[in-house]
């Protein structure tokens, strides 16, 4: 029997790099599925149905919501998203490891319901180092900067919920260290249940 | 400022190979210390004092006790056993690891005391490899066997407490696992609380 594969949700501050440790992650390592979310946003440019999101309606979101298909949701700015559940579910069984990159308040939501999630949280190696970040990508106007460092301290606020804080401050060590936690996860007892029940009753049938 | 070190306990049923693997973490990371243990039996041909352990009289051994100069301490047979708080907290100040290899209702005991110990439990493969290496040994009459298989079923039945379980398959494997295992734990989030109030503070000078 193949083992179930762990549930993990990775977030982090606008600028802790998440996503480019996510995309090394999983360039270099082939046991992990990346959760594509689902959006009633529109497609921006370049965008593709079924890569960066699934493209939905209003209408089809909302019966995702009715029929309880959705793991967790969240509406911005009038937009839905959200982690459609049958693919998470069909990845775990099958083995693989799966990861979802969704923000704070999503993340918490998962771990509520599912328990056995692995949350970590991927954050520069000081605040500091996070506006240089902010600011050396030179795409972003000061207001939109001062609105995620604003951000980041309302999610500082929670980071303790986390299971791991991973310090972004090299990339490929960044990229190692999820990777280890993750494979780490697997010799956790509680989900080794299965194992430590056979060890009991073999030894059990000694006397 | 060093980070203070994880104190880790490892147990595992007899004819496990916990202490090989010991043996050759030690050997292998300079990273790690083992704690000794006091003990009032006396010394085994070829045991010295302050290696295999620290032999003192009852006097002194109930001295510490009084003094509350253990971590924990039992009685078997009529010796008492037991670690010496000194020693740990030293060494974990100091930033090393500090592992104890001692048996199950000791580690039970110092989790209670210190809640951030992380417990390991070194299994075989299965309950036909462990027979077969307690008699394989070729050292055992029937009856130790039996009393150890006897002891290994009492101790599965408090598996569920150990943190993360090591299955001892490849002496190498198991090695590297109990290493990255003790390395993760430093990413875990209770044990970063200064670095994560340090983040929290500075994002909230901004505003």
């Amino acid at each position: 029997m193949k083992e179930k594969g762990i549930l993990t949700v990775v977030s982090g501050f606008s600028g802790s790099g998440k996503g480019t440790i996510m995309k090394g992650l999983l360039e270099k390592y082939q046991d992990y599925a990346l959760s594509i979310s689902c959006t009633t946003r529109n497609p921006r440019c370049g965008e593709e149905h079924g890569k960066e999101y699934f493209f939905v309606s209003q209408e089809e979101f909302e019966k995702m919501i009715d029929k309880e298909d959705l793991i967790e949701y969240a509406n911005y700015v009038g937009n839905y998203y959200g982690t459609p559940k049958s693919y998470v579910e069909e990845q775990l069984e099958s083995g693989k490891d799966v990861i979802l990159e969704i923000e704070m308040v999503g993340a918490i939501k998962v771990k509520e319901k599912f328990p056995d999630t692995l949350l970590l949280f991927i954050t520069p190696p000081s605040v500091s180092e996070l506006k240089k970040r902010l600011i050396g990508r030179g795409t972003e106007t000061k207001e939109v900067i001062e609105d995620r460092i604003k951000r980041a301290a309302e999610e500082a606020a929670i980071m303790d919920k986390y299971d791991y804080l991973i310090v972004n401050d090299d990339l490929e060590d960044a990229i190692e260290e999820v990777h280890s936690i993750i494979k780490n996860e697997r010799r956790r007892c509680f989900r080794n249940q299965d194992f430590i029940e056979k060890i009991k009753e073999e030894l059990k049938g000694d006397f």
